[in-house]
């Protein structure tokens, strides 16, 4: 009998896999993805077989998971950073009603707004929001107003997906709508390429963020009203008493 | 010259966390942590110098394990989940300025709402939010904040610390809060004991979830209004068109 693990690949490479997502892609004959992320793992597993779609094609990808588990073999659907936030989790288990029952396995891996959140240092201790500002999936008014109410919940929030060719001006447009509310100086952050080698970031305060220009590569922080740069660092305090005595 | 890795150890024990965590924690000298954590790793790591606090001595926790750095060790501070996320990265870094400059790093890790959400299936596809319903660092009326402008957002949450021995109330009240706008028969899951072998998930509506007991070592989730149940699982979509044609 089959099975299939749908397994986050972290931030990177293998270095930021867990132990389980390592063992689960050991034990795998057949691994379905992305190209970008498949490339990621070969070196590790050169002896597997690699099954991937272009961008856009996730479907595809899903029932091609799900049809060869079916047949019997230990696939694994590998996302990268979670499987579970903006990933391939939620699809495959829908898709997998249509077919008969198969056994699948979700295995989580470390989000861009931890992994991220870490290269920045403490960036959102506190309670966050983890907002896409891709409106392929999602319209964009929805986007609009989830910005405005976190924002005036005064939540950190990592923003996903804050560019795309398409669309050069979301970060923009975002942030007019959090600098509704929010102060202009409110400490933010931006991480690029997390857990590669060409690794960046960057602190930055709100109205500067405004007119920065961000890739698709890239996750953006914006800070509470209580966070702050501490040396090199982007920090939002919890509340802790921090004093001796 | 010593060094100070701030490791998140994700759900359960060794199997959960990163390769780098790993390897941080195999480089190190000295782990602190929380008692609890530091069990969870004992095994693995024989040989290493262990020191811990008990609960709510958090900080001088950090502070010797900046002290300790300081003095040329290798020091792991040790948290479950991410280190980032209701961790011990903020107040670590805050308290460094302190010093004399020390070397830190933070290591991410895999944070209860991926591994819950994955346990449960694919519980947060879509933006969500995160809170925790600890009103020890946190006023009670901004936590009701967040959880209306939440719930007004149609966010998916993950909520943490959703009971204390003190306040055994608090996710009956928070259930309140987001049935003003949200549907009684939202799908909700809990987890209780995630990545361990104790492991329970259970998924039910809103006004269930009401009524439920919960524990400090549960996570609670709340779906956005598209979220439903697909046979065992707790999944909310994200918009993808899954026909064929």
């Amino acid at each position: 009998m089959g099975k299939l693990s749908v397994i986050g690949l972290g931030p990177g490479g293998v270095s930021g896999m867990t132990r389980q997502a390592f063992e689960a892609l050991q034990g795998c004959e057949l691994v379905v993805g992305y190209p970008v992320y498949l490339d990621l793992i070969r070196e590790d597993f050169p002896e597997k077989e690699y099954f991937s779609t272009p961008m856009k094609q996730e479907i595809e990808r899903c029932r091609k998971a799900v049809e060869e588990a079916l047949a019997g073999k230990q696939v694994a659907l590998l996302c990268s950073g979670d499987a579970g936030v903006y990933g391939m989790a939620g699809p495959v288990l829908e898709l997998s009603e249509e077919y008969p029952p198969v056994e699948i396995e979700v295995i989580s891996g470390v989000t861009a707004a931890c992994a991220g959140a870490a290269v920045l240092g403490g960036a959102l201790m506190h309670d966050f929001a983890v907002i896409s500002l891709s409106d392929l999936l999602t319209p964009w008014d929805l986007i609009e107003k989830r910005l405005s109410l976190a924002a005036q919940g005064d939540f950190c929030i990592a923003l996903y997906n804050p560019s795309s060719r398409k669309r050069k001006d979301h970060l923009k447009r975002a942030c007019d709508i959090l600098l509704r509310t929010r102060e202009p100086e409110t400490v933010c952050g931006i991480v690029r390429q997390i857990g590669r080698e060409e690794q960046e970031k960057r602190i930055l305060p709100l109205k500067d963020l405004r007119d920065t220009e961000v890739d698709m590569f890239t996750t953006v922080f914006i800070g509470n009203s209580q966070t702050k740069q501490v040396g090199e660092w982007m920090v939002t305090p919890r509340g802790y008493h921090l004093g001796k005595g």
